[in-house]
């Protein structure tokens, strides 16, 4: 493309404004995360329930978000970085998407736990959940900014999110096998332990593509190798 | 961009070979999913071990192939058409991946599973895998004709596998609320039909790409609306 000033500028527009509307999206996912986990350790039902009827924004957003790039692609002749910076978008999108649903998924969870009377204090899920939120918070931090080193201390923090979810595994089952009445309530707990970790594994993604944004270098699957997948 | 009659040509075959490589994924991604049910109902310890350790193609193309969907998006000014074909290209690449990694998962839970003895006849899981699989395989030829129709039928049978999911964990719930023996090994059967519903998921996630491939319309969210969202 001819570089037309005016229409170079309005594309850049249009690039901050894919920007904001992938932060407003974050911000949701962050707010849907953060009250289903406060749901689960307030025991408040109610609370659980505006979760599981609160995912239409969200939706609408993702929708929206990828209307957007798939315009800024098809209208424009875009240089590489401007396309690192929309396919960025579209797989940012991607994940803040599977997050919402990973809080609806914890909402279910803790629907179904509060019928139940508390199986143990919980200690490590609220650990786990301090942990995924802040991941998800700092990964879109260091997309605003951009931040590559604020991302590369998120993928750092991807295996204590997994070491968290197994011991809460092995004491759960400790649990269930003692005593047969905590079976269904601490079931519960494992799922929104292993929703937590998924979480994280998207705030992982989310950091991993802003790596790929900012320096055009795709750092998946090299940090893995060795290691034991997650669930 | 000037349509030169051999850059256009050159253009199309880069499309066409992005489409071979997609194939190429999807068949490993299925037979990872196949070999990782197989060893399950097999009880064949080796195979999954043989799973755990086979991701390595997958993650391979995985990069691969968003390399190319990049460097077609950068080097061409692709038209609305061939955008298309190349978001849903980024996007089932995204999900082809995820596909092979609830393999894994799936050959994790199989490989502690096989070290207690049965918990019982396995009925349901394998009704799901074989549903799965299918959405998957059907999900991939409706991407290589394309056919929208046969991508519309991969999209109704989801709820059939969310259905057998629900089933299979109050199943194997009576079994661990009734024999705290069978906790450990029914909880990682709970994991495994988790998974497989998640196969599927992703499995729908490709047909709504290619029915906006084909269609340009995003059908997402809007077959679920009142209804309950999946693990």
């Amino acid at each position: 493309m001819d570089a037309v000033p005016h229409v170079v500028a309005r594309f850049e527009d249009d690039l901050s404004h894919l920007k904001e509307r992938l932060l407003a999206m974050g911000g949701e996912a962050e707010e849907q995360v953060r009250s289903a986990v406060r749901a689960l350790s307030a025991r408040d039902l109610s609370l659980a329930e505006r979760v599981l009827a609160g995912d239409e924004p969200i939706n609408r957003l993702h929708v929206e978000i990828d209307q957007r790039c798939f315009a800024l692609l098809s209208r424009h002749q875009a240089d590489a970085t401007a396309v690192r910076v929309i396919v960025s978008g579209l797989k940012i999108n991607s994940d803040l998407e599977r997050i919402g649903d990973f809080a609806i998924n914890i909402a279910e969870a803790t629907f179904r736990y509060l019928q139940h009377p508390p199986v143990k204090p919980l200690i490590d899920i609220p650990r786990m959940a301090d942990l995924a939120q802040g991941m998800l918070r700092d990964a879109l931090n260091a997309y605003v900014r951009p931040d590559t080193g604020l991302a590369q201390r998120v993928l750092d923090r991807d295996d204590r999110l997994d070491g968290l979810k197994d011991q809460v595994f092995r004491e759960l089952l400790s649990y269930m096998m003692q005593n047969p009445a905590t079976v269904e309530p601490a079931l519960d707990l494992v799922l929104i332990s292993r929703h937590l970790e998924r979480v994280g594994d998207h705030a992982t993604n989310i950091a991993e593509d802003v790596i790929f944004m900012v320096s055009g270098r795709d750092v998946r699957h090299h940090r893995q190798e060795g290691g034991a997948p997650g669930d």
